[in-house]
């Protein structure tokens, strides 16, 4: 698991869908490309914009599962760390070398309670969230039994109706069983509003965070009143981190997509009606493909379907192209409007997925290019990692 | 790529959801798991179906990528070969020893169609689709180069919308062009209905393959009358598969889901008006969730999100039990209403992914299952293999 790469033992095509040193135009497609350009100006904005208003920054791993794209948020972007939803994803994150790995997430089977409780072993600090009571014992006994210790968030639900309480007295009352607990910490909140991230409009996302945070505040001074300090108050996204950041609640940021874009999140307005994705953040993320048929004068068929990509969140985008469109996706083919008849076959597009986290996940590259040359293939580490 | 997998390395929830031998409520959610004996019993009733019917079955692998579930299609149901719609894929199954292997769709790109003509050096018949003459040339210089033979069917669009002619003369003039090229051998006719497969109504699919039947028969008497013989005409699928049988024109079907069933497909209905998985085709496909959280009384939360599936085609469904309802699909989530409050925490469901081959595409390992233990595990062979 996460070895280094041996690029000499890789063959194009039939291991991996190009080398460092490659044309962009000789990569084999589909695959998934990143203007590393375009990513580094991306992790570093979103980096200087945590500095600048005091919050930490837990990049979102879960987003992209590379351990070579954390290790640049890191770097770069001045990430105090990573957050990611499974077990399995944190294993990964802890081997590759990254030292705080929160798994924003509950961790309720036996099996894999007793995985998180060794991952200090593996040099991490390793949190993770409760919303129920009955897990503190569990996870404290799994603590106990390897001599290790995993610090506990309680998770509010202030909006997304996943997991997590809504009451400041459940909040106490789980963050007291956890300072109680053998082999645990209290860690402080887990508070992401992931429903709202995807409103259109900047209003809409406010009023939303506005509950979320007096629930946290509430929370906070709940918890307060007890002794229980936080050092962790954590949520924010890329369509919400501004609210997070001046809510004087939260000090750790947690946002995923913004270093890569996509499609869906695109298009979401900031403060000023523009879409996020003309200006705010660059489209850093692309599935690349082929046109492989054009029988038909009026289409052309492309060849990235439902598995190079997922369209929970909308079919993809051609980037920088609205001569032609993609508008119909099934298992290996796209279909591509051409009403002129302006693709040839053979000819690459860059698509712009509609969600990047499910669309890197059926992916094992990611191909770095930097000025129409292939520059690094990373792997997708924690691909598949779904427990 | 596709070695003996060796059990003994791997390590349950590190590498694999599961191990034979287990008990079934051991497994690490989520993963993919096959009941055996109805996987067995769809196998075996396609595979009659096709011998009484006098066609042969061509079975799709790109459904399954799997080299196991294959192998036990040829065992049990008497598949000639396979087909897939990608020549990574093609790879895996050549490799795996499948030996009569079909890329049902077209191969454009150079260095693609110089992996394809490699393909019998694997000791696989190897045949692709062509819907442009323009191929021709570039398929022929590939085997020549290698000393090899592909054999060509050309693809008609006879109503899936994607890769394929619409004329007769367009079929003739790339059939010629194959027939006189070295290296290509001519082999028939591609005519899969791709489009009507889902669509509800036995009616509606009879009406849309009658017109695909009459355009393949026009072709196979346009070629006949230029002295060609189509050895193959291709095509039907699990919604299909009696019309194209009986339509005296097809000898081959291209059957996949009718072996996993998902719930889209279930949901079609029979010539008596019978949804197809209530009695033609059982559920033999499964992805298996935990309850990891249930903090509000009305809904619980499971940890199969979109990573662990494609919902493309709807959401999934839980098998056998109508008291609770899979409503809602995020990243690593998946919310289920729990009216009466009956799930528990740990407890693990059985859900009908939307469809299969999507789904299957995102995981590394099938969990063969019986009489409630783990029988196999089967790497999910071309997982991946897009390009």
């Amino acid at each position: 698991m996460n070895a280094p790469v041996n690029l000499d033992a890789l063959e194009v095509g039939y291991d991996v869908p190009a080398l460092p040193g490659m044309d962009e135009a000789e990569i084999q497609t589909p695959c998934l490309v990143l203007d590393l350009d375009a990513l580094e100006r991306n992790i570093r904005k979103m980096g200087d914009y945590a500095r600048e208003h005091g919050m930490r920054h837990r990049v979102h791993g879960k987003m992209h599962k590379s351990v070579d794209v954390a290790k640049l948020q890191m770097d770069l972007g001045g990430a105090c760390g990573i957050c990611c939803q499974k077990v399995s994803e944190a294993e990964v994150f802890a081997r590759g070398g990254i030292k705080d790995v929160l798994v924003s997430n509950q961790v309720r089977d036996p099996q894999k309670i007793d995985r998180l409780a060794r991952m200090p072993n593996l040099g991490a600090r390793t949190i993770c969230c409760v919303d129920d009571v009955a897990n503190v014992a569990d996870l404290s006994a799994g603590a106990q039994k390897h001599g290790t210790e995993i610090e506990c968030l309680v998770e509010i639900d202030c909006g997304a109706g996943r997991c997590g309480v809504t009451t400041t007295e459940a909040v106490v009352e789980i963050a007291k069983a956890i300072d109680a607990a053998p082999g645990l910490k209290f860690g402080g909140i887990q508070a992401y509003q992931g429903a709202m991230q995807h409103m259109d409009k900047y209003e809409d996302r406010k009023a939303k965070i506005d509950i979320a945070v007096a629930m946290v505040a509430d929370a906070v001074d709940g918890l307060k009143a007890e002794g229980l300090e936080c050092d962790i108050v954590g949520g924010g996204g890329t369509g919400s981190y501004y609210f997070e950041s001046a809510s004087g609640v939260y000090n750790e940021l947690q946002c995923g997509s913004y270093a890569f874009m996509d499609a869906d999140y695109g298009r979401i307005l900031d403060e000023n009606g523009n879409r996020i994705d003309r200006g705010e953040w660059e489209n850093a993320f692309f599935l690349l493909t082929q046109v492989m048929s054009h029988a038909k004068e009026e289409k052309a068929i492309c060849d990235a379907g439902l598995k190079a990509q997922s369209v929970d969140s909308g079919l993809p985008v051609i980037f920088g192209r609205d001569d032609v469109e993609y508008v119909k996706c099934s298992d290996e083919h796209g279909v591509i409007a051409d009403p002129k008849g302006v693709l040839k076959v053979g000819e690459k597009l860059r698509l712009v997925p509609g969600h990047c986290d499910p669309t890197a996940n059926v992916h094992d590259w990611y191909v770095g290019v930097r000025g129409g040359k292939v520059e690094t293939i990373w792997p997708v580490s924690a691909r598949g990692k779904a427990y």
